[in-house]
């Protein structure tokens, strides 16, 4: 075998591999936003998990990957293999949107939405930064930013469109009573412990994936350094988070703590190759202390998200991408800043338009009576614990 | 390293990795099934997939393995990884049938049934088709059969055990009263999906290992391949369920929507390694249109399958392996009918002597009052949710 | 490339993929755990099982792992990939000790004990068998045990030092009244069953990536049949158990089963690279039967242990060291003893002490009024499962 054939096969062996493991992050999301939305919800959370898998990729598979990068060609690994990678990419923008967002929206318009963003938006938005770079040399060009695997691309592109989807849809009935916000917690935290875990789990095959090749001393390295800063990450937006609502409250509240290490987790994904041992500890540290200031921050504004989507995936998005930017050697800060702008800019106007003609034509949001019977009986029909009594 | 040795250890690695992926089909199974069946049955249905697991795994490290390939030797992988990948599969259609007649089924029968279906069954067919051939050139030689992994070997077969189990063990007390079928939901959706869900991720460690070996840009493109169809497939029998279900009904089913998927990918497993970007989503489509139409046709059959492993399996792993025979090139439409009826007389005949003298001995079915009180008291001495109060 | 730089490559991948297997034995021991304590302790483990799995490895990377192996260089892997395979070890020394104090353990002091074990008790221990060796040539050498994957180094060490946390936290409050054990159910089978599976399957990578290379043919014979032979024990373990089980008590507990499984697999892990076909199946039945054994055992020393992991993991740790010991060509007994002797010794006498000055410090044991509430409201200010209505 020639040089070139084995790091094909290697590479596309290594790419399959990291594929497999953000796959998992199907079942990890719907797990996850499961166990935090309320039972008489919970089919109706699974449903949009499973849909949005299914309709997002179809919509890359039909239209959207060609959009991203200009042809399906690929001499560096199989483009089958290459595909499925930026494949298990992209039902995560919708996602992010769609679980905060629980609750009170229909099934119906999120698939709509989640066909629109998977062949249109975040194609558009892959292909100015990571893909074919249509807009190379003009004055919009960002695709310099460094952002390896999508703290920008990914996480704060679901996150704008989750802001955009939270002013168009409204609150819960009832989150909000006058000035105080009413507490609806988690039903199944086992639930929300194994999706968050999960979720972990896929993460390395995300970042790490993203390095593109294994097949080199130099490569393998960086692989190995990615999984690494990411785990690291992780685990310091966990301490972090646990460290502050421990000092608030004096309870370790298990719900706050994953979603501390998930924000450290979005964080390091658009540098994570780049620093070695303490730089993640920080960038992730910072990452779970802002997902346990921004949620109650986002209460105020009264902009509800049950599992948190906003300070997890916007706020730390942005942050791991301004962080390549503060501690990197050699990239620009405002380079990076650009690229935030840019993105959150787009993202947001072009998610506000479609979630708004969607909404004219089919309606998100769920009458008052659907939400307080709950969203599984009028839209799937069934419950997802039918032999268990409700407390309450 | 000469290239035979690289090859060695590129695809035992490969297949070591597939290994490990259809056995996390294991817990995959179990959560689906437990999720299905009503929370008094779900330790037993929990307890059947473990020591199915178990002792067919056992069964065919002792003595199915050599009867399929008649020997041990391997030269171009480790043959402890070839004996793993082989293993792993065999469980499965044991698993198909078992879930197949839960709830109204002891447990004891089903592990004779399981020893017999992985030492000697599961092992002949495996023999006439992917193995040792020990029919070659004899008037009932179906080894030219194209099915890649297991549309008819695995599926079918599991199938056709299953179709035996239920004429013989009969439904679940009161299923059919009269002339109406009595609905009996899921009782665990999360754990249905997250089963499902974690069984579509397994399936690429099925198909993708399938084609054995990984270790040439051939070889290598060709797994990419069969890991897209088998995921494109698995995404149009999910969307063609779930727009079937919501036209019926105007409910999105989870339950449904899920073996439609599961139908799509069942579909696809003869031939994931023959098409390109489109035949699979027409294959998969049709698996999920499939499910939706066979499952209430099966009800009026009076076949009581809780979890729709006729439907799933059986049905779906006749029509992929026909529709390899209508969509690929070169290959006969005669030869893979010939396969799936040699294979469908054999498993159905054999299982059904077999099961039929077991139950002789042992008795399948549950009695009335085991199955009112549920099968966990009796078989397991436990319950599965022994804090929760029952709504039912 | 250069031979060497492909085994590098090659190495660096699988160590990589080994790890990932490893860290979801993090969902799999919370899920386990979880499905075993009672509803309203549910938070409480789970978070535990997160902040040892963020806190252990921490510790390990910012302390523990340099005293362990002297130095971070590596020639034959990225030195990435070889700390964190090393990493995802650490916490499971802590998860087995953490879930046997279950239902009545504070999470303050767990976290504090976590520390301690994964920067200081563990990496001596490793330093003295797998890693640096400084009591190399010394009197208490114990550097040719042969311990594949820490039958001894992670198994034992853990389950000693919940011996040592069991004597001084007690039992939990209304276990033992009098003469009579009192039962307490497992509260989710499902989670139990999960979480058991999930362990399974991380196992492979626990003891196959332990061979240290997959990059020569005799590596990756020396892998797969690592695996085989892990899988193999861990069959041959849930078997013996059902068959005590089932004799003892004509019910398949499945709870019990599962735990057999654990055992055979602990067992294993000393010399699974040893073996051939049938000693694997002998090491794991004895370890399914010494679990069935020793949970009703223990609870006659009135040393609770909830989740049966001094069974599980202390007495088949022991066990799997000296059966190599036993049946390994050219490994001597008495090294194997010595090995098991050294390093219970210090793992339970350094455990003991740390965990008693911690005591002094913070406390360990729950009061018994939140005992009886349940650990989740006090430690976590939430509840696992609030939606769902009590029984009991």
């Amino acid at each position: 075998m020639n040089a070139h054939d084995l790091s094909y096969v290697l590479d596309t062996f290594f790419l399959l591999f990291s594929t497999i493991l953000i796959i998992l992050m199907v079942p990890g999301f719907a797990m996850l936003e499961a166990g935090i939305v309320r039972t008489k919800n919970v089919s109706a959370v699974l449903t949009v998990n499973t849909m949005i898998y299914a309709v997002a990729s179809m919509a890359f598979l039909l239209i959207g990957y060609k959009l991203a990068f200009g042809s399906w060609e690929n001499d560096s690994v199989s483009k089958w293999a290459a595909f499925l990678f930026q494949m298990a990419f992209v039902g995560k923008t919708v996602n992010i949107m769609s679980g905060g967002v629980s609750e009170r929206t229909r099934i119906i318009p999120l698939i709509l939405f989640a066909a629109v963003m998977a062949a249109v938006i975040y194609p558009v938005i892959v292909n100015w930064t990571w893909g074919a770079n249509m807009l190379n040399g003009v004055f919009l060009d960002i695709s310099s930013m460094h952002d390896l695997a999508g703290s920008t691309v990914i996480h704060s592109t679901g996150g704008w469109a989750l802001l955009a989807a939270i002013m168009i849809i409204g609150p819960r009935k009832g989150r909000y009573v006058g000035n105080r916000v009413r507490v609806i917690p988690a039903s199944n935290i086992p639930l929300v412990t194994l999706g968050a875990l999960i979720l972990w789990v896929g993460w390395f095959g995300f970042n790490g994936g993203s390095v593109g090749s294994i097949s080199s001393k130099e490569s393998a390295d960086t692989v190995a350094l990615t999984i690494m800063n990411t785990n690291t990450a992780g685990l310091a937006g966990a301490i972090m988070a646990a460290v502050i609502v421990y000092v608030q409250y004096k309870k370790f509240d298990i719900t706050m703590i994953l979603n501390g290490a998930l924000g450290g987790l979005v964080a390091i994904t658009a540098g994570a190759d780049l620093f070695d041992i303490y730089t993640p500890i920080l960038i992730g540290a910072v990452g779970g202390a802002l997902v346990a200031f921004a949620v109650p921050f986002f209460d105020k504004l009264r902009l509800d998200d049950p599992v948190g989507a906003l300070s997890v995936h916007l706020v730390n998005g942005i942050w791991g991408t301004i962080a390549v930017g503060l501690f990197a050697k050699d990239i620009s800060l405002m380079t990076q800043i650009k690229g935030v702008v840019v993105v959150g800019v787009f993202a947001f106007v072009v998610s506000y338009v479609t979630l708004f003609l969607i909404d004219k034509t089919v309606h998100f949001r769920a009458g008052d009576d659907e939400q307080m019977e709950g969203l599984d009986l009028e839209e799937c029909g069934l419950e997802a614990y039918p032999e268990f009594k409700r407390a309450i």
